[in-house]
């Protein structure tokens, strides 16, 4: 048992104070999880775009000051009253997509999309009391998507955190946090790609690459991979990506770039950049008659997506994902396992390791073009 | 063997000579079937919005003069070279959407839309020649979706006929041409409805009340039927309906009103108006997580549906459907038979009886409001 146990934990993590304005390394009072509560100490935390999203005040939603960060590993510090399903000591991962196994979402056996905790979690407070546990100096500092990992010990619900082999290297599988289930997810789960399928990603990021390494396994005959930007082009190749296309490149609109490279259009497309009219050209380049269209990117709040109906009408689909379908505390450990029986990638989507001081750096390498992630060692 | 045989016949149809004028019964000369062509006598034709959107000028693709009709039933009078699934005396149901069984299409398991004669029904004309069957004086007057059932002869691919139970009362099946199929495969077929879902049906014409139909007899608890015309609602309850909204009698918009009555929205939505707008409402009437939208109505050309691509990515989809999915050789004989052992409706969508020579006034009734489908007597 940690001799912390029931104590106020001082230790470090990134505050934003205020939007889009650096985020500054503080010392964060860390309250002792309450009742179904657990408190991690993160070991590695990686950044990811909703992350740089919210801080960047576009997020009508966002509060501040926040701790941020949902895509981490760590090890179990302490648990709350009730709390059964981990103890200190357990190698965890915190999960932004909580699973209960008893709501009505949970049970429904048709969605990831857990309820039990939501209306805690986006509004920045634990369940318990609707406080939260994180302060400076007497300051409440708003959770963040109900993980904030971008402090060395936070405080979650046990409904979102899901317990792994205690082999798996921290320092990678953080990385089964968000992107990459989101992206293998959005093909296995979501879009259920069949052997022999013509697949078209949209975004040769994290997310677009752990699409095509799943529509990869799943057996895809064609990865098409769309990007503006050329020099995604190489590393794409080796996670699976069979061709290219740069719609800068083009005059025609990319859906009849697409549909004459397809005789007729894709089987399946993943938008994975967060651009409605890209989400559009996604649907668009769709096999009439069957073609499926998953948007996996987030838009700017307030944007809206269209198409002809007509679209539709002759058989193609729309579909969204979170979490790529995922449920968390009961398929995260499932892909900490087919890392560790070398089944998936999680090693190559990491470009670059900082430390936690050096996060607004990480955030800065993120929106240049040669970052996929960047884990941060919290210590 | 009929004595028409091989020989040009003439007859009367309804002549659709420009847009938004009345149609003139003209007497018709329909030239024998070529390879792979089929002339029908019909007996009874009933009318559909697609007739009438088309006669109104409004769809661009429309061509004139033509022979409008597309749900009907009749007896094959003779066939062309190599035309062996039908022959002289059958009756058969004339289908819009072929079905080939080896184009890319219908071969991929997915789809009813085959491709085999969409080159030439799209443009009103025949396969073999590119050219129309009817003319009146010399002069040729287009087909309309390879069917043009308001004429007392037509020609057809021999890919677009459906051969039906000769026991079948062609006075009612007629109706399983396009209408009632639609509806009952959107449930079946397209959306696939289980036992126990919550159900909303916007626009309780013959659509939407095939939509109750399908999902009464798929096991459905609870069937919403939403319609601007409150007359529309004593005659629903026999379909299946089991709850009515008006959406002009609420402040809130309808979709808001629909997930407060079913505490968080529907299992599945059908929009069977033409209404982009209502298309948008049905989609955000569905349950987060699982809840499936269906377009069924047809929009007015260039019209474009809109969301927030949140909706998707929490996991609702959005779909739509042409001809309710159906195969239509292979499924359009199966719901006569359906019909025929009392498991299926078609009699109680038939609000109106008149002939040929009275197209104009039956035009005229389905606009109103209390026509569900008006069978024309050929004869
Ligand atoms: N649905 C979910 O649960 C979920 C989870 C994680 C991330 N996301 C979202 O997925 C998206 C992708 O995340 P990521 O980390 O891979 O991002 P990323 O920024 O690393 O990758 C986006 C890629 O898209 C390319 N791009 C930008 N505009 C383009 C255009 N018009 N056409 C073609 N390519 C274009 C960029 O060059 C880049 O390579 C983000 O919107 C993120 O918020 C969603
Ligand atoms: N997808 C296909 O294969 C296919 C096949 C046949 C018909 N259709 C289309 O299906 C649609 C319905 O056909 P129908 O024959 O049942 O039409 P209909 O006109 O008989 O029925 C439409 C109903 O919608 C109601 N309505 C109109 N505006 C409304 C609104 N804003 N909110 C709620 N209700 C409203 C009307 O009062 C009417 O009861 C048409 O668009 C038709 O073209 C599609
Ligand atoms: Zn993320
Ligand atoms: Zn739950
Ligand atoms: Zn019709
Ligand atoms: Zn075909």
């Amino acid at each position: 048992m940690a001799t912390t146990q029931g104590q106020v934990i001082t230790c470090k993590a990134a505050v934003a104070w205020e939007a889009n304005k650096p985020l500054v390394i503080e010392d964060v009072q860390v309250a002792p999880p309450q009742a179904g509560e657990v408190r991690v100490k993160i070991l590695f935390a990686a950044l990811c775009h909703t992350d740089a999203y919210t801080w960047s005040g576009k997020d009508p939603e966002g509060l501040f000051p926040c701790i941020l960060g949902h895509e981490a590993a760590g090890i179990v510090e302490s648990v709350g009253e009730g709390v059964t399903e981990v103890q200190p000591g357990d190698h965890v991962i915190p999960c932004y997509q909580a699973e209960c196994g008893e709501c009505k979402f949970c049970k429904s056996g048709k969605t990831n999309l857990c309820g039990k905790v939501r209306a805690a979690t986006g509004v920045g407070v634990m369940m318990n009391d609707r406080k939260s546990r994180f302060s400076v100096n007497g300051k409440p500092i708003y959770h963040f998507m109900g993980t904030s990992t971008f402090s060395q010990y936070t405080v979650v619900h046990d409904v979102s955190v899901a317990k792994i082999d205690p082999k798996a290297p921290l320092e990678k599988v953080c990385l089964l946090g968000c992107g990459v289930p989101t992206g293998l997810g959005a093909v296995w789960n979501t879009a259920k790609v069949e052997s022999g399928s013509i697949v078209a990603v949209f975004g040769l990021g994290t997310v677009g690459l752990a699409v095509a390494e799943g529509a990869k396994a799943a057996g895809a005959s064609r990865i098409i991979g769309i990007d503006i930007d050329s020099k995604k082009f190489d590393r794409a190749k080796d996670f699976g990506v069979t061709e290219f296309v740069n719609p800068t490149e083009h005059d025609k609109p990319i859906q009849q770039v697409l549909v004459d490279l397809t005789d007729g259009g894709v089987d399946y497309s993943f938008e994975c950049i967060g651009n409605v009219s890209v989400m559009r050209a996604a649907l668009e380049c769709c096999h009439k008659g069957w073609g499926t269209s998953v948007i996996v990117g987030v838009a700017a709040s307030g944007q809206e997506i269209s198409t002809r109906p007509f679209q539709l009408v002759t058989g193609r689909v729309w579909k969204g994902t979170a979490f790529g379908g995922f449920k968390s505390r009961s398929q995260v450990p499932w892909l900490v396992d087919k890392y560790l029986k070398k089944e998936i990638k999680v090693d190559e989507y990491i470009t670059h390791n900082l430390t936690l001081g050096e996060i607004n750096e990480a955030f800065h390498l993120l929106h240049g073009g040669d970052c996929l992630r960047c884990v941060l060692s919290m210590d």
